[in-house]
Parts: C-alpha cells; structure tokens; sequence
C-alpha cells in the first residue's frame, strides 16, 4: 500500500519509526520477554521511562528547576476543572480569553468554581482571529489562555504580559515552536498532538505557586498529590507515556525544538502561500493569528466541492476535511508531518485550479 | 528467550494473541496503512472499536438494557471521587466497608464530600479478612465495597443483601467470575488486571439512578456527561480501550465468564493447596475469603528466603514479591494467566520443600 498523508486534527501523525518501537514494545519490552503493557509500573524498566520522559521534556522546552514536570489522565478537559481548582483563590476570581470551542469549556468549567472575567473574545467572528488587546483585572488569581485553537486555526503569536500568573492549555502546539515556561504558573496539554497517543496530559507546573487556593482539592485532581508521587499516585496509562518519551525522544535526536519550529514555519508557509495565491481558495482565519498547526481554508466555489475531495483522496490524503464549525478543509500539520506531504496536498491544489478555474 | 511466568499484581498479564494484534495495530490498524494511535477517535474504524468494546461488556456480564457502560480515565482513584460526586446526596452520607488500602482511599475521597459511615473495617488484623457482619444505614446513599483486595488477597465471595444501592469497585476481579450487574448501581474497575492496559476505566452504571444526588457535579466527573457521548465527550485513550475490547474478545471467543472463571478456581485450588500442605509456606488471608486471584502467602522459615527468591528465579518466575504492607508474596493468577504458569510455581514450591524442609 502506498503512503497515506496524515492530516488528521488529532489523535494525528507520529514519527514512523515511534511507531516501529512502540509495535515491538508491546511484544518484547527491553529484551524482557515481557509486553510493555504486562509488566508492573513500579518495576526498574517503567520507572526508567517516565523518568526519561520527564527529563526529556525539561531538555527540550528548558523547564526551570523551580518547575514540576507531571504525565497525568483525563485531557486538558480534566485540565481546566484542575487548573481552577489548584489556582482560582476560593471565593476569587479568575479570567479568560475566549479564542475558540476548548477556551469556551475551560471557562465554563471555573465558572463553576468562582466568578470568570471573560476579558475578551473571538466569538463575535466565528473565533477566526486570537483577541490581543484586553485588560487583564489584577485581582483575578491567574489568566487563562489556549494557545492553539484547532478548530478555527488561530495561533497566539505573543505571550500577553501580564502581572497576575498566566495558565496555558498548549495541548495543540506545545513542542511545536520555542516557549518561555517562566512566563505561566501551569502549562497543560493533552499528549495526542505533537507528543504522543491519547491518554495522557503533561502538566507543567511552578511549584511554590501550589497549595495557595485555599481550596480543599479532590486527591486526584491536586497537583501535589502527583507530584509527591511522580506522577505514580495511582497506575499510570503506561503505554501512552511509553510512545510520548519516544515521540520527545525522536525530537530531540533530530535536532529539538529549533529544528522542528523551523520546518514547523516551512510547511505552514508552503500552505498559506497556495490559499493565498490560489483562486479557488481562501483561508478562514485572520492572516495574522493563523495557526502553524491547523490550516483552515474553503473552497471559493462550493459546487467543485465533489471534485476537490476526489482529488485529494486519489492522492492519499486523509483527514481534511473541516470541523462542523467553520466547514472547508482542514490541513494540520503536526511535528511529524513531513514537509513532502503538504507539497502533495498543495499539488493536489495547484492541479484542481488549472482543471477547474 | 524461554516465556516468563507473569504473576504481576498489575499491570498483569495478557494474551498473547491480544498483544500480538496489538502490537500490528500500532503499525497498521484494519488495513488502513494507518496506525491506530494516529487516527482520529471520531474515524468510523474507532468508533467501531468502542462499540465493540461496549457490546462485548454487556454481552460477558449480561449487562441489563437499563444500564450505561463507559469507557473513561483516571483510573479507580478518580472513580471513588466520581462515585461520591454522582451518587452521595449533597448533605446525605454514605456506607463504606474498608477491607483494605485501596477501599481505604474510596472512603477518604467519600469523607471530603459528606460523612461517611465506615460500616465495617478488617484493619484489627492487617485486612486479612472481608467483613460480611455489618449494619447498613439506610439514611446512606449507598453501600461501597471493593470486591477484590490485590494487596491482601482477599475476595468478597457474597453480594451484600442491601437496601440501599451498592456500588462497587470490581477492578481486580470483574471478568473473573459471573456477577448479577442488577445487584448494583454503579460498577467501577481500572483496566490493568483482566480487563487490558493501565489507561481506562470502565464504569457500568444504572442510568435511572443519576441525576439524583444534587450536586453540582464538575462536567468530566458527572456520568451523565459521557453517557451523552457515547465516552467520547473528549478524546477517549484509544489504544487502552481497543486492547481492552480484544481481550474482552479473547474471553468471548474461548467460552466466557463461565468458561474463565472454572479455569480460575483451578488454578486458585492448586495453588492454595500447595500453600496448605506444604510446611515451609503459610497463607496470609484468611481460607473463606481468599482471593482467586491474587494468592499472599509467606515462609514459614524466613531465613530460607535467599534460597526460595533463587529458585523461583530460575524457573523464569516473575512478578511475585508480596506487597510491602505484607510482605512474603503474592501470585497474581489474572484471566489471561494459564494453569501451566501456576504449575511452574507449585513445581518449584514442592521442589524448595525437598531440598529444605
């Protein structure tokens, strides 16, 4: 069979040969004779990969010493209510910018917890563009933003500055460009975009700013019950972790992070470029804020709809097609998309406008 | 390399023909020339997947049609906040039997959300019996029991008669043997025993009894929430869930419950027969409530230790160290352990009495 263009949203491409070492893992795991999967968490070879895992995350993104590194459950959804419940002072307040669907969620989950500041929001067009010009109320206990917006395709390009600590959901772009941790108190991401499968959530977290909410938190859902732990408070989602240490690991031996945002920066301009200067598209988000991950654009004519989705499926692209919220295409181009594939799908593009134009 | 014998307390043994699919699906999942882990949830393939896994569940146990049966995150642990959130009455109170570590933490979640009557408590002898003489309160929400105890090796052997809901955590015994789901309103159990991989939790719930507790219940913890959407409220673990549909399919295709649970009783006799006859070895649990899954037991002459560890070693044992709470050892004879595995060890146990006795 030849090869399929990933461009699925997520769960979505990993390195190949990730998944050469994962399959084999779950035969024979470190030449044990054993499933990765079959064996105790606590035994030495568990223990040494969430170990690695955790380093390699420090090495990659810089993470101070002053911050903790956790692989947890649940997704950024059980991120939001645990971002609130470790950060949102009981009887305060905390605010949020409302760039997109996920933004929206972990809004309306701490405004179930205390009062919420919406300080700004994209709502108002369809959340095509990253709201940059707000004020941040300096008695709210922190800021949350969402950093990558999937579904609409926008991006923050700039950390706001801010004098009250910020909270970051990166679960789409974390490990896809250079980031200061410095600048957040907490940093979460569900794993199944640039790290790994889904079923585990990284939390980055400053650790002298736990403990201080004054809230009596749920064990599970308390950051410094996982950290007292490392992460093994309870049976880790031991194969999910597994492939995430490869997935940083492959980043790293390639050249870490610069490397990546370089060829991250490549293929989004590979792809921009074609919507731009080809007729038959457009894209939907603001050219400004468009994301690097997720391309979103629509056909300028809807009745070549049938004849576009023929095209691309003929060649082998999979996972285009556009969230019910916005429509058109979707093209995302995570870490381990190669550059080769947007070139067949700006082909594809290319080829549809000289039939069709 | 000769096969190991995996007697780990969990994450514990698999088929071997589910980890060899596995393992393919992590290359190439259904002929797609696209792995598994890298496809999104919302794929007809996957969603197949989660279908079958559900369907499978309500065939094994004979799940009423009143039922739910959801495929989540965060493992028993964050079942026991899930439990209390769902289903103790705001200002009521509920019933917990401690009949160990991990029935322990389910009442000290329970106590951060209402008051909770611990009804009964093995902790007076080191929790090596399960308590069956016990009052239940009937102002209680419920009645909480943990049907197996992994670090004990204790197993509940009757239903409680109660008139009030029982819940359950069933993780290290459900698949085991035949249970009457109608018995109880909520079952909850981790997947990494007989179920697959460490990374979901299963959770068949009645659906007429949520709705009631009168909390405000936080979106990811309220049952109802994944009930909505079929346990894709957000993205599932795939690879946890499909792992553990093919093994649920393993049991199906080789006769079922019926069918494993004969095979569990052998191989429980066999081995806590040797335990029984031999001098040099001493069961921990007490005989009526011993657990057919995980058998504890210690040496009698603790100065042979050195020459036993060695021993078991040899024949490629694995897994059996006794919890430190404990101490001594602990088989682990999970559904996808063979008889042949528990022969091994009563072999080598026979053996260190000759030589030593």
């Amino acid at each position: 069979m030849s090869k399929v263009h990933n461009f699925s949203a997520g769960p979505c491409i990993l390195p190949q040969e990730v998944l050469k070492q994962a399959s084999e893992a779950v035969i024979n795991f470190n030449n044990s004779n054993l499933s990765l999967i079959e064996m105790s968490h606590r035994s030495k070879d568990f223990v040494d990969v969430m170990e690695k895992a955790r380093n390699l995350v420090r090495e990659l993104l810089n993470v101070p010493d002053t911050y903790e590194i956790l692989f947890l459950q649940g997704g950024a959804s059980l991120g939001f209510l645990t971002a609130a419940y470790n950060f949102m002072k009981d009887g305060g307040s905390a605010a949020y910018v409302n760039t997109g669907a996920w933004a929206n969620k972990a809004l309306q989950e701490a405004a179930k917890m205390g009062k919420v500041h919406e300080i700004a929001s994209s709502k108002d067009k369809n959340y095509n563009y990253f709201p940059t010009n707000f004020q941040i109320p300096s008695e709210a206990s922190y800021l949350h933003i969402t950093t990558n917006n999937t579904i609409f395709g926008t991006q923050m390009k700039k950390t706001p500055i801010s004098r009250i600590p910020i909270i970051a959901d990166m679960s789409s772009d974390i490990f896809s460009k250079k980031i200061n941790v410095s600048d957040y108190d907490l940093i979460y991401a569900g794993a199944q975009k640039n790290m790994g499968p889904a079923g585990t959530t990284l939390y980055i977290v400053k650790q002298s700013a736990l403990g201080k909410s004054g809230r009596q938190i749920p064990t599970m859902l308390n950051l410094e019950t996982h950290i007292k732990k490392d992460s093994m408070f309870n049976t880790p989602p031991v194969f999910p972790i597994y492939v995430s240490m490869l997935t940083l690991q492959w980043l790293k031996d390639n050249g870490g992070i610069e490397w990546i945002e370089e060829i991250n920066n490549k293929k989004a301009a590979l792809l921009y470029n074609e919507i731009d200067n080809n007729p038959l598209f457009e894209g939907t988000a603001k050219e400004a804020d468009r994301s690097n991950m997720n391309a979103t654009f629509v056909l300028t004519n809807d009745g070549l709809k049938d004849e576009f989705d023929a095209m691309w499926q003929t060649a082998n692209i999979s996972g285009i097609k556009g969230h019910r919220d916005v429509g058109g295409y979707r093209a995302s181009m995570y870490n381990a998309m190669p550059i080769e594939s947007v070139q067949v799908l700006v082909d594809v593009m290319k080829e549809f406008t000289q039939k069709f134009a």
